[in-house]
């Protein structure tokens, strides 16, 4: 099947992937009363005296906003954010459908972060979270990290730590196969925006000690100054070898290579100059880094990508509905580092030792038990 | 039935009025490709080449957002954004009840007009219109005038203008059965807040050449120093007699009162200085500016008022669901005055000559046909 003509076609024929739906009929003048004037008064007084109602009187307590700017919309680039909306809409749909959260759909018209950061929290109060997708790096750093402090409700940029769990809980079932350790591997990082450093983070938050950074002008090291204050606070925690010079020198000897940055600049030889029982994730979208087939014949030892039709899909689906859930449940303020690892842990426990196994090392993305094991991690984390 | 314990408990058990949900199922990988990646970047482009297309491959086409700052919320006054989110639901679930409209339920947590317009103005790309609700006069004014200009999409206080066409609506049938005409009825609107001047604004625009404006401080007149720059753009259009003083000396020999303002402020002694077969609307919510019994008793010819229990309720549900249906149909940029004007004819049309009498001078908020002729209206009006 042709996806993206098919798709095209679909859009044409739903115009919006979503419905705004009321839970109760309006047929008399009674239901009239009591969802409406004059009945209604009473929620609003009663929220009015205890804003924290709103989590028991409204539907702030399963609501929350996908936005984007629409600069860094799936593999397409800075789009727009009127053309971000299919997407912004596909995510509000897996969110329902896995998650059972509302989720409402959002785009943004500016990309000054004073003027998106203002604008996302004074509208803030009407959701019990707020997802960010597709911000470009490295303005999404600054807007997420100002919305945390100015908004009581979780703040999550998906591209960052969605990605960042799932790869999280992908790399502890593969270092299990290659009988390898998270603070023993030798880890590279190919690509230094919002995926690659949340990345990077994360492993670091989870033991790994031997990680490198590597972005499109080479490896990142300390004391560089070509390199943004992101990416310099990553360098103090990353490349204790101070390497410099390219890719190919960083992936030599190395355990695991993991890649969110462009299509086809990994070579086969590149695999072969790792260590032994290479772990390679190549998720460039929609072509990755180095094919499987490639990857595979160059010895790679076990292949994550971003794509369904491979073994492996490493997708954010496996997170973020689960993620929300309990955050909701939980009436969370804030998504915190220990509920992302323990989300990643929750995601890897799924695949028991029995199934474990080179081309199956994450469940499914339609695996019903995802969303609500991670919902029940992240809430026992909020406890 | 207490409606407002009734109300509370259900809402309690609601938790939220509306539900997000997706038109198509999420069962298997290909569903994920097609409503989400990779198929979703085909929509995704269309409209990155051509912004329009937003109307057909998103839900713009159907989704508008209903939102309040919470500074003038039912009666209840400034309770705060948080607190108005019970009636912004309501209010959607009659869009979606009435007028099939997906509306979405925001809350903006500022009364400072510039940034109330910005936040506003950033996200109204997401929609195919913007339903305004419970902004207090006179900042109300400021937002809607400003949004319009920024806006290519309908803007709409339905405080406002929803009310002034049902009062327009109900004005036009009572006037029928008292054997009167809007261009010679002696008119007193009471109330100078959003939904006051917005009535005599309509009012004067349908025809109405005999118009007196009272607020708390009695009659509008000219040159008065105190009145602030929209009622005195009103004053430029009412009271040619020039009249000062209080409610009771506009009152005397007056045809129609139409009052939005507050309890009990009419005695029967005023109705019985109006002039033959008075029209009575007291509209001021809950408490009626007087009660439609005393109204009657003291010779009011008809008598509506904003209350379900009582005949003739002049409720804004009889306009807002089916302006919206018509002009998101129409693709409309704006809800223009002829749109309004139109909306108020089809709703007095709904009661045909044959039906029309004192207790029965509109149609039920409840009528299915209301919302589609007020579509039809508006659509052709758009066109």
């Amino acid at each position: 099947m042709d996806y993206m003509k098919e798709s095209l076609r679909l859009h044409e024929q739903w115009k919006g992937k979503l419905s705004i739906v009321p839970k109760m009929p309006i047929e008399s003048k009674q239901d009239l009363s009591l969802a409406y004037t004059p009945g209604v008064a009473a929620p609003c007084l009663e929220i009015e005296k205890d804003i924290d109602k709103s989590y028991t009187l409204t539907g702030k307590c399963n609501t929350i906003a996908v936005i984007s700017d629409g600069t860094a919309v799936l593999g397409l680039g800075n789009i727009g954010p009127e053309a971000s909306m299919p997407v912004m809409e596909g995510k509000c749909v897996l969110f329902k459908a896995f998650g059972n959260v509302d989720a409402v759909p959002l785009c943004i018209k500016s990309t000054d972060v004073d003027e998106i950061v203002k604008a996302i929290s004074l509208i803030a109060p009407s959701f019990g979270g707020i997802n960010l997708e597709d911000f470009s790096a490295p303005h999404c750093f600054e807007v997420e990290r100002r919305l945390k402090e100015l908004c009581d409700i979780p703040i999550f940029h998906d591209d960052q730590h969605g990605t960042a769990i799932v790869v999280l809980a992908a790399l502890k079932n593969a270092l299990k196969l290659a009988h390898k350790t998270l603070d023993s591997a030798r880890i590279v990082v190919c690509g230094a925006g919002a995926a690659g450093l949340a990345i990077s983070r994360i492993l670091l938050d989870a033991g790994a000690k031997d990680l490198t950074i590597v972005r499109k002008e080479g490896v990142i090291c300390r004391g560089d100054p070509t390199i943004d204050i992101y990416q310099a606070e990553l360098a103090q925690r990353t490349n204790h070898r101070l390497m410099t010079g390219e890719l190919k020198n960083a992936m030599c000897d190395a355990d695991v290579f993991i890649g969110v940055s462009a299509p086809k600049i990994v070579s086969k030889d590149m695999i072969r100059s790792m260590a032994s029982s290479p772990i390679v994730f190549a998720m460039a979208n929609p072509i990755s880094e180095i094919s499987p087939e490639d990857a595979i014949e160059a010895g790679a030892f076990i292949v994550g990508t971003g794509r369904s039709d491979y073994p492996n899909q490493i997708n954010n689906v496996l997170a973020f509905p689960g993620i929300f859930r309990g955050a909701l449940d939980a009436h969370a303020k804030a998504i915190t580092e220990s509920m992302k690892l323990a989300a990643a842990d929750a995601i890897a426990s799924l695949v028991t030792a029995n199934e474990l196994s080179p081309a199956y090392i994450l469940p499914s993305p339609l695996d019903p038990r995802v969303a609500s094991a991670v919902a029940q991690a992240v809430k026992n984390q909020a406890k």
